[in-house]
């Protein structure tokens, strides 16, 4: 079978390398020729163009693009596809994409693996990026079966946890654990700046230690990855943060009326929770 | 030399450790005989007992106790004590414990070494846990120079970055990078739990990858900690949670109003900061 694959970054290159060793053929097009080279030196993909021509006998194309053109990618490949072409995305956010593209090309399945990291573009490509992590498909009702199976079928090749829900629920669930940090991690780094004598300032910045490295870690990350989850999926992330506002409150009144039997309750509470969302 | 330590957990049992490796006898207290004899086995003191009566001859104790029980030891040894012992802790909050300690030793030195995990009790006890961290004293005008001077030297002996501030001031970087994130990252925690979809929830934390178990690793640690930190740090960390809540509603505003370029500039600022607060 042969794969096209639409952006050659972190995602994109990785499920080159992945997909290569599975025995697929794999199509590339990037918008920079250097990548379209790199990517072939590296061994990401069987032959790379600038032009998505080459992706006209693929038989399974991922649209690795930011979300933002991931709409205008499909628009860009529809006059060269077959009717048969199964294509599929990476996107972070999903409902705003499937309803897109759903008028557009019915042999689509929404698609997002959740590998990212910290790094992006092609030279971060590695092979093994998506074993044991969620890879969440969002068909719908009009999602053809035999393009979900096609899909399904080459993601367990890469060894993914698969996961399949409504494009709403998914939105819904990243909102919380994965974009709802993204802001709550981002406000701590623009707080601890706020300190205006320089010398506790500095003395902060002195004695960050892992606590505030991982607590401010995502909040620190691209900021455009941040700008387009908060454009795409403002909705589910508003209404996580007026949720995450009135749990804030919550504590912060317990430590005003010094209500300290409260205060442990929701800290145990936490503590407790959190084992259930992470498995170390 | 020889030094005593009272509270034989992570922090106490990791100082043995290190200062009898340093060439100093160590005494240990502890108020579990237990506690004392594992202590003696692992070899991270010389001689241990629950009786503060063999610090006698101690001229330098380490308090190793929570916080609410530094300044109750203090009472409790200075019947043993002579004059000449200098008394040094290690709480993380230190204007509150200095405050109490002034009228009561004159020989004390606030300290505060930034080197906790997640683990505790002497089994989690630890060569070189001090190695390149934070090591904070806080004299005050009273603290007599030979007494910073003594400490000082035994904290340089566990290679650890020495930082000298005043009680104040430690308290107000502390609460920005060490306690605010707890309260920060705990609230996540209890959002998250909030959905009330339970396929959503349950999704969630399925999806739940590196992003959330970085954000949410300190606001799920120990209750007991989090409390004590809240208690006796109450004005600062109230203080930092109002500036965090005004950075907040800030973002949520510019989400609201779809001012994407404002949290373009926010999340680009974010990024930047961050630097100035970790080195990785």
């Amino acid at each position: 079978m042969t794969i096209g694959i639409v952006g050659l970054g972190l995602i994109g290159g990785s499920l080159g390398l992945d997909l290569r060793a599975c025995g697929y053929k794999v199509l590339g097009v990037s918008r920079r020729e250097q990548v379209c080279q790199k990517a072939i030196a590296r061994g990401v993909v069987d032959l790379a163009s600038i032009d998505f021509g080459i992706l006209a006998e693929a038989e399974v194309i991922f649209i690795c693009t930011p979300i933002a053109a991931i709409v205008p990618t499909v628009n860009q490949l529809i006059p060269i596809l077959n009717p048969a072409t199964v294509l599929t995305d990476v996107g972070s956010v999903k409902a705003p994409v499937v309803d897109a593209i759903a008028s557009l090309w019915s042999n689509f399945v929404g698609g997002h693996p959740m590998a990212g990291n910290s790094d992006s573009g092609i030279e971060a490509a590695q092979t093994n990026l998506f074993v044991s992590k969620p890879y969440v498909l969002t068909p719908i009702e009009s999602t053809p079966t035999p393009a979900i199976a096609i899909v399904e079928k080459i993601v367990k090749g890469l060894r993914a946890k698969i996961y399949h829900c409504n494009p709403q629920d998914h939105d819904r669930a990243v909102s919380w654990i994965s974009h709802l940090p993204v802001i709550v991690s981002g406000s701590l780094i623009a707080t601890c700046q706020s300190e205006d004598n320089p010398e506790v300032l500095t003395l902060a910045q002195n004695l960050a230690s892992s606590g505030f490295r991982d607590t401010s870690r995502v909040g620190g990350g691209n900021p455009e990855l941040g700008l387009m989850m908060a454009r795409y999926n403002r909705e589910e992330l508003l209404r996580s943060l007026q949720h995450y506002r009135h749990n804030l409150d919550r504590v912060i009144d317990s430590i005003e009326q010094q209500n300290w039997v409260e205060l442990e309750q929701q800290l145990q509470s936490n503590h407790a929770a959190r084992s259930h969302f992470v498995r170390e």
